[in-house]
């Protein structure tokens, strides 16, 4: 695969959608990917299946409060020394940079660390979208070890975590990063060739860019939401896809408390019909109720979108009066198995209802 | 030197004594040094003249409230874990153990540390007495990096935190403590041979060690605060030292503010002059008053013990109507020079007065 510096405003526009309302916006991260490649040039993104069985890869990202993330961006140095106290602790080179997750910044950010360091990028992550904590992900489902995980601060000062479980690793690296200002570069999630293809969510950096070239080329068309559905029932994992909802967003409570954005947005049909949809969120949309009865519930995604535009909408960009479609799309088969539930599904974020898939709703 | 381990009830009072207040109580230490002794025979104790210049040597200790210490005491693999994992991210074999303060708990932390891992325990430490913050150590007065600072708890999730100054350090590795549930292990200050030489408190596992038995021949003659201040005078570190005060706790402000115990001991004296002493506190006391007048101001140690048996008082134990003896002795003169007045002089606790020296007050 073959990526340009005009490709990123497609990449991260899909990004943003696959990001689920959460992740971040991709602006930033687009800025600093597109200042890395034009210094150190374009990396080149591999297939999972092309990486040596025996190759050392880890994973780079950015964690932290998406507020703080825009104003306070990565510097690069930061970047470089999460990779080099990486290869310190664990003793050996890594040979390719993964992404963590592909919804929001952090569709980005890898690409601004693979360029600097001229490596390649695996095109695949652990999430096939947008999730608040550093256990939810594929890789920690299927037993990679999160630590030895590495978090750098915009002063340099780093930290190097090794936890039993990649969810007592959330627990320091939150209040670490907390101390570090809310927004720092990580790397964890340290494995072998034959790991990325045994656990990762796979071609997911091609997944973003068609999604947002879809977006593009409906907005010529004049109907950029269903190109952008129709664009998705033909991928592999994002296959079962429909508009939920159409409407006006005529509530919402949006809370930061304990480092999230937690609450709810409340849409009313244009249509006369009387019927109301209800999306509750962490970060990322979680479950979307239609007169009270759920449509649609995590892991699947929950997106968002400007009703004209197919534009995605991030949680902290919702409004009142904002005209929206809610489209659901079913999850990465790995995320829906029931290992892979305890630590992504509704439960996981306090949910009583049992996660059932998008198409059996 | 040589240890036995009867000659820890003596050590233990005498870096009680040295705790000023704080350091944490050294019973819950004496257990787990009494218990590795038994296992593993007790260390070598080298003064730092016969180490060798190019010596790779670490500190160990506890740190995180001394209320949760004594609760939650070292388990003993994570004792070994942070001394392994220092090897680990220096890629140098550890040489002997130096204890960071002589104060406290972290007297016998040390001696547990030295046994365990069969390494020599140097006779020295970075206080000559307690203090609450990793900063405040000779060693990084004197330019000894305090990182890499590894930490671990009893799960034995580890942490190594590298910073550009000590004071950041002490930030981070606070944050992780309190997640880590308040109490951990912790190396820092790797240094050479040479480093400990020029930059530490010498000889003050003896003193602590010779200050227990000042106290107990005190008590078998009947005088055992006289005797006390009596040996003090001959060390060539304390050798500034007096009863400042004599009299019964008449008021007691204590609080438990940002994992500190914060607030004042008020002393008025029972020979009818009407004098009053009032004495604050950060874990360790740092200001004596009488009638309003500093008598004795940190780095200089303030001591309280009771009037009768010369035992030692914590801030913690503290009560109304208690008989209490005020002892002021001179700091180390390493403490004394104004570069390490910045780091642990009056103005480092937000006192406004300036330090001038007990012999002088």
């Amino acid at each position: 695969m073959k990526l340009t510096v005009e490709d990123l405003v497609d990449v991260g526009r899909g990004a943003a959608f696959l990001g689920t309302g959460g992740g971040g916006d991709p602006y930033v991260g687009r800025m600093l990917a597109t200042s890395a490649i034009q210094e150190f040039g374009m990396p080149e993104i591999v297939p999972p299946e092309e990486l040596d069985d025996e190759a050392f890869v880890c994973t780079v990202a950015m964690l932290g409060a998406p507020t703080v993330l825009i104003e306070k961006a990565a510097c690069g140095d930061d970047v470089d020394l999460v990779i080099s106290r990486m290869e310190k602790y664990t003793g050996r080179k890594v040979e390719a940079i993964l992404p963590v997750e592909i919804g929001g910044v952090n569709s980005m950010l890898p690409i601004m660390a693979a360029a600097r360091s001229g490596l390649p990028l695996i095109d695949a992550d652990g999430m096939g979208r947008a999730f608040p904590e550093i256990q939810m992900v594929s890789f920690n489902i299927y037993g990679v070890p999160c630590t030895p995980a590495v978090i750098c601060d915009d002063h340099l000062n780093s930290l190097v975590v090794e936890t039993k479980t990649a969810k007592r690793a959330e627990d320091l690296v939150r209040v670490a990063s907390i101390e570090m200002g809310c927004s720092v570069i990580m790397s964890s999630y340290s494995m072998s060739g034959a790991d990325v293809k045994r656990t990762s969510v796979q071609g997911t950096m091609t997944l973003a860019l068609e999604i947002g070239r879809a977006i593009a080329r409906g907005r010529q068309r004049g109907n950029p939401v269903d190109e952008l559905v129709n664009y998705l029932r033909t991928t592999p994992y994002y296959n079962y896809s429909k508009i939920l909802f159409s409407g006006k967003v005529t509530d919402l409570k949006r809370e930061t408390t304990g480092g999230f954005a937690v609450g709810h947005c409340h849409l009313n049909a244009l249509d006369g019909s009387g019927k109301s949809m209800q999306v509750t969120f962490q970060n990322e949309h979680l479950v979307a109720r239609e007169n009270g009865k759920v449509r649609a519930i995590v892991p699947d995604l929950i997106c968002m979108v400007d009703s004209e535009t197919a534009e995605p909408i991030p949680v902290e960009a919702l409004k009142y009066g904002q005209r929206i479609k809610v489209v659901g799309v079913s999850a990465p088969p790995i995320l829906r198995r029931p290992e892979a539930l305890d630590v992504v599904g509704p439960q996981a974020f306090g949910i009583e209802d049992e996660f059932i898939p998008l198409e059996q709703l």
